[in-house]
């Protein structure tokens, strides 16, 4: 049904579906939900209220924090980190009872980007590598790798400094 | 307590408090809370962690996914789709504490309108026939039918196709 | 482990962790989550879903609706109100992977506030005495005693007159 490694802890009330893989030291909280063919890689948490919407592909040393909603097909790379109630989204055209097909397209969040609480993604945008997306953005077009976007619609407001790139912890 | 039509699945970790009437083919999600004097018609899903607050009546083919809250007495028609963690609300002036009473007037979403991610729509504000809100978008004036609002707060920024007007579905 | 007062009901889904001190006549949701070194007052109520981060006081006479989130640290005084979803963050530097600390602050929300639904308040950000944030609003900076702020980022949009101060209520 599905793979757990080592050292992972998965709280009682969480609800791990079928065909889903997570590595070792995970920490999986209350109440999430991962859906069929999700891959989660070592030394990752994904804290309370979650919900994994299904093939969904989620990195080393990630942190998903509380009531984030990761659309189906989302790519997550390693060290990214994602605030409180963050939300990516995949349907362009919502085309529910309409006679023509939705758009759908998952966003991409490079290796170590950091999105801040409650920020919305929209279909198919990619944040690049350690960038830093603002509290309570909507971010409606690609961010570039080692950029600081914030607002509603988000522009670029900053760069990432040297030091401020992901390293992998040692553990 | 309450009546439940044909085919209609209820995930085990939802809670369906008294008076609650949901029809058939429907499917209510996990951790979902549906709070008294609720209606349901047919074929309507709602995905997990909704809450619905009560005295509150949901039409046929509606969509309403995860962390949505769905204000007491709100009205949503046939064929609504609303998208993760839109929000209804229904207080005007919040009079916790005060002398006053406060103001209660719940929204009223018409058929076939879609609201897209994150929207918030404020107290006694309806959505017009096949209107389209925007993601993460603040709606604090009705929106009349057949357009596109989105910001915050929203504005008209468009208009619906004949196209794009919701069809009820063959099933 | 936790001190729990007389005639207070905690739905049976609620988890309440380790040293936990809640007074008597309040109310916790379900699928609330309650951390470590928290202590809620008298006749205060928290309803579902809600994420109370840990080493967090909570007044009397508080109302905090569903899906907020409480950031570990936060001061919520007595007679405050918060909306649906609203949510008190404390990390001013995400550091997760970083060479440097992150700045943690948590939010301070003074007696007889109200935050209306889906607020965001920035790290380290005090509330005023029966001030009122409007709904969908993220404040980044602190708000004096008895002023009405909204927007994104929200401003100074009026002030609170005196028939509008928070009064405990005769019970």
């Amino acid at each position: 049904m599905y793979k757990i490694g080592e050292n992972t802890k998965i709280e009682s009330t969480a609800i791990i579906e079928e065909d889903v893989t997570i590595g070792s030291n995970c920490y999986i909280g209350h109440y999430t939900i991962i859906r069929p063919h999700t891959v989660i890689g070592d030394n990752s948490e994904i804290r309370a209220y979650c919900f994994i919407a299904g093939n969904v592909t989620i990195g080393n040393f990630v942190r998903i924090f509380h009531y984030c909603n990761i659309a189906m097909g989302s790519i997550i790379e390693d060290g990214v980190y994602m605030g409180v109630r963050s939300l990516l989204t995949n349907t362009r055209r919502i085309a529910w009872g309409r006679s023509y097909k939705a758009q759908i397209a998952a966003p991409h969040i490079k290796l170590g980007a950091r999105i801040a609480s409650g920020a919305i993604i929209m279909p198919g945008v990619t944040i690049g590598t350690n960038s830093l997306v603002g509290a309570g953005s909507l971010v409606d077009k690609d961010v570039p790798d080692l950029q600081i976007w914030f607002g509603s619609p988000a522009k670029k407001r900053g760069t990432i400094q040297a030091d401020e790139v992901f390293k992998y912890p040692q553990r």
